[in-house]
């Protein structure tokens, strides 16, 4: 029996025909949440249908950032511990589709009565472990990045870091943004930035120093964005990884190599999975719960 | 006889036309480098004395990014440790002037060979010093707040925070933007935020905890700036005023309540002087080392 999935983000939804094993057939589209809300979610996923020339009653299943206050439906998150059985049994019915599930995030409790919370994730995070069942330390890099730890193949504990997002609005909203004249990769500036981010005493304070580096001639306008890169990084696996043998990383190929990079420079062993074909992996995992 | 003071930043010029101990006149342009650099800083300058009706054969001294290598003329650095007598010694000449000089910045030598540098804070340094002899512990807040240690009446090192800078790029164009409804200050908001950077183990990371604060309803929109202002402000006193007893503050009216409020919280006496007044006394010092 064909099936439908969506990995269903904030920019764009990704969306799956799949057969027992095989993947039939698959559409992208870049129709983020603001414009799926003008249009319709319903008549998004119809038009989905259409071009996988399915009918309604096809079973559907989706993931992500649609399972948000500004998705189609707020679905609530599951606590941690989390497994994939809890997010397949917390799944909520939405739309005139008969057989229609939305997937909901994962948050989790800090000590301090706080909450870490993702939505997307936790569905690469269960498709890695389909391919990586003893995976135990996994980042997911990207504009909010997350460390997770598994215990038993449940999500036990994570935390976020804006990583992504400091990254383009330092880059281009402070002074920082006047030195930087080219994105090209510069791996030496990257390590560079990597290694300053050890002996940091914060971040507020060590970003200008890409400023005075640049004064002094220490650093090139060429080196400056590989640099900041390199010291935000190394600024989060700084405060993360340490200790860890191995961590798998899940998230955009334009993002690995730069993980792995600074990881291995740490002495830190990496494997690396894409994001889609975790997602994918992740939402057949939920539906496999349903059976 | 009278003599002209200028306080030349990246964004304006303060004059002031002194006699003695008075001043006798002053004047403010919201003339920036760019277009002093358009119009030509001769006549820039050329205009103050038109207003102040005093010739060209007086006595101008001028400090601040007007010093930088965007300014009228590159002025060196002066290494710590840094005296008034040292900066005034370093002073260059420049234009058609008779008696016009440019104070140059400080630079600090890292024990890593980096550099720490100032262009302007120096004279708000050793004018503070004017009025406070026995101050030990400066704070510059700003765009990027200086905290410096003095010896002797000498700057012996200091360190920059890009706080400010951070604070408007953080608020206008990441996630964090979108929950931020109100510019209105929240003194228990502010506190809250002091005391989150407390335990926190990166800014990378705890910033996140504004967006889920909001989303679980720890923290209103009206109260995510104040909060916002009042996390980096802590973590940037939580590395900086460790062990000090008291704090003086030099910088705009807008920012020293904010950091006397934090340092309080933390049990730091402060004492504020306002930037335009440590400014001019800053230049009569420097001044009067030539005698």
């Amino acid at each position: 029996m064909t099936k439908v999935f969506c990995d269903w983000g904030t920019s764009n939804v990704r969306a799956y025909l799949c057969d027992q094993d095989k993947v039939l057939n698959q559409s992208s589209a870049a129709t983020n949440l603001h414009d799926a809300k003008r249009i319709g979610f319903e008549n998004v996923m119809l038009e989905i249908l259409q071009q996988f020339d399915v009918p309604k009653t096809a079973p559907i299943r989706l993931s992500g950032m649609v399972s948000s206050k500004n998705g189609w439906l707020e679905v609530p998150y599951v606590s941690t511990l989390a497994s994939s059985s809890s997010i397949s049994h917390n799944a909520c019915r939405v739309g005139t589709f008969p057989d229609l599930k939305i997937y909901g995030g994962v948050s989790h409790r800090l000590p301090n009565g706080r909450h870490d919370v993702m939505r997307g994730e936790e569905t690469q995070i269960f498709g890695l472990l389909q391919l990586h069942p003893h995976a135990q330390t996994i980042c997911l890099p990207g504009t909010h990045s997350k460390w997770v730890t598994i215990v038993d193949q449940c999500i036990e504990s994570f935390s976020t870091w804006m990583t992504g997002d400091f990254f383009h609005c330092l880059s281009e909203h402070t002074i920082l943004q006047a030195q930087i004249d080219s994105t090209d990769f510069e791996e030496s500036a990257f390590l560079n930035g990597v290694a300053a981010a050890e002996s940091s005493r914060s971040l507020l304070n060590e970003a200008f120093y890409l400023r005075t580096d640049y004064l002094f001639g220490r650093l090139t306008s060429e080196e400056s964005h590989s640099f900041l890169s390199g010291l935000l990084i190394g600024h989060e696996i700084a405060a993360t990884a340490a200790g860890h043998e191995e961590v798998y990383l899940c998230g955009a190929d334009s993002l690995l190599p730069l993980y792995s990079l600074a990881l291995k420079a740490k002495g830190i062993q990496t494997v690396c999975v894409s994001a889609a074909e975790a997602s994918l992996n992740g939402l057949r995992a939920f539906e496999m719960e349903e059976q």
